[in-house]
């Protein structure tokens, strides 16, 4: 733990590894790790693949460096044609922070998470959070539900969304804009920005959110950095507004409420499989249901009321 | 019942409804579908986005209707620029097949389910299987963990790709080529359509399947109509090569696993939360998390052992 917290690169690539793997010992360094997080603020940016979200998260963490914050970066990306391609690139991007201790990148593989992609996540971003960076960000493709569940569950979401590509290949999800805190519309040196633009204030004008914030967009070319102190200064006036209007913490709990359930969800599964249940019963129970001597729906109200004590009848 | 299993269009409907929105009903409802469901074969069809899975699919459904058989198709689509583009789609689709009862289309709206997208597509499914279609189609989009469940979960899952779609936009789940017993090459009349069909091949020399079977390659070009024969013929080889070797019940014992452990997952939170928390109890502990009065990592234990019996001291 104290190595963590002093920022140590090996300790906190350990820690999140362990984190990944679920491994026995993860519970209670999380627990550790919880008692020394909740300073970072954690920016979650999103977009279609090819938006060039990579780029402009590099920039947007070298415009914090300036500002002499330190930052954790949490790539996830589940979309490749093939499978290989996130591994690489975050070597390629550690390379160009190299000399900076003050950054720290990371990949999550996609597949295979108990407990689930957005939860593993927050837990690592927690763990970057108790290293004490000062800003967290978390990226990824925005087209499924996984994806869009975990930046939703950052403190700020923005959009990244691109001209020129035609609604079959702006794969975003249905939805995600309605997430946005900020929009920003990169790569605008192309032909179509201007549209884009009018196509997102003419959605604003339809659905004006409760807390009365008018997501702004922001312009910018990521490849040649134009855009990204803007892109700062739009995230600072969103942090402000949220400050003042005693918002942050309302959006924290909200979060947790969510975090809590889905933990809670996991924790009882496992109690019942691993505790409960003996090795093989679901196995012998999904024949019964394949071969139709069962019907799935009543048997899962039966086993719910002989193992767990939350039946119908149960003694909870 | 009656009327669903006779097949009527209006019943059937009102079902999936039910279904869909998780009413009180749904369950006796299930059950009573189960009953009568299990003589369908499951095709599950899935690929980039532009890929032309519809076009694909409502020919295909017009191949098995010239065979005599009856088909139900469910398409899942949660990725769109904004909303809307689903259910305006679903309409053109059913009007093209509006004369022949023999084919019923459902889109889902992919939010908001309780127990997930892939569970409710597949209490969709059983439910066209109980109203007698001999074949069940369901499309996705290929690129979140939520659809590749859906397709996975299929008795046959059918992969798509296209030509000519850079690394960039052929945005489809990395691990989803693992997934398929067929792959189709769509719009296989562009350039490119030999390179992808290479592709495919240099990845199967890498990995052999536990069943020995080899995923065939189809040419089509769906909007003509052209490769459809040839797509069909495939897909019965595959299911005579299941069936020799005894396959589809072992892989339907294996779906049914995960489907079980997905449904326990579900039905405990449910209990806990609805039957023996109190409400509003999860906001107030979520609000103590987020102000960092409490790690939720022991809370969670803690609401675990409490409330259901399946504690480490619980008497479950």
């Amino acid at each position: 733990m104290e190595r963590i917290r002093k920022g140590e690169v090996r300790a906190l690539a350990r820690a999140i590894s362990v984190i990944e793997d679920s491994a026995p010992e993860s519970t209670a360094l999380l627990k550790s790790l919880f008692a020394h997080s909740g300073k970072a603020r954690v920016i979650g940016l999103t977009g279609a693949p090819g938006a060039g979200k990579s780029t402009l998260v590099d920039h947007l963490a070298r415009e914090y460096r300036k500002q002499e914050k330190t930052v954790g970066i949490v790539a996830v990306d589940p979309t490749s044609p093939y499978t290989g391609g996130a591994i690489l690139g975050d070597r390629i991007r550690m390379q160009a922070h190299h000399a900076d201790p003050g950054i720290y990148i990371r990949s999550m593989a996609t597949r295979g998470f108990l407990g689930g992609l957005a939860r593993t996540t927050n837990d690592v971003a927690t763990a970057l959070d108790a290293s004490g960076k000062d800003i967290i960000l978390i990226e990824t493709v925005g087209v499924g539900q996984d994806e869009v569940d975990i930046v939703r569950l950052a403190d700020i979401t923005v959009v990244i969304l691109v001209p020129g590509m035609g609604d079959d290949v702006q794969t975003i999800k249905a939805g995600i804009m309605e997430i946005a805190d900020i929009f920003v519309i990169n790569k605008s040196d192309r032909e179509g920005a201007d549209r884009v633009e009018r196509e997102i204030r003419a959605m604003q004008t339809l659905a004006i959110r409760k807390d009365q914030w008018t997501p702004p967009i922001v312009k910018t070319v990521a490849s040649e950095g134009k855009g990204i102190t803007d892109l700062a200064a739009v995230i600072s006036n969103y942090e402000k507004f949220l400050q003042q209007k005693n918002l942050l913490l309302k959006k924290k709990i909200s979060n947790w409420q969510e975090r809590l359930v889905e933990m809670l969800r996991d924790a009882l599964l496992d109690r019942l499989i691993n505790e409960r249940m003996q090795k093989g019963d679901v196995a012998r129970l999904a024949a019964d249901v394949a071969e139709h001597r069962r019907d799935p729906y009543s048997l899962v109200e039966e086993i719910v009321n002989t193992y767990t004590g939350l039946g119908d009848r149960g003694i909870g």
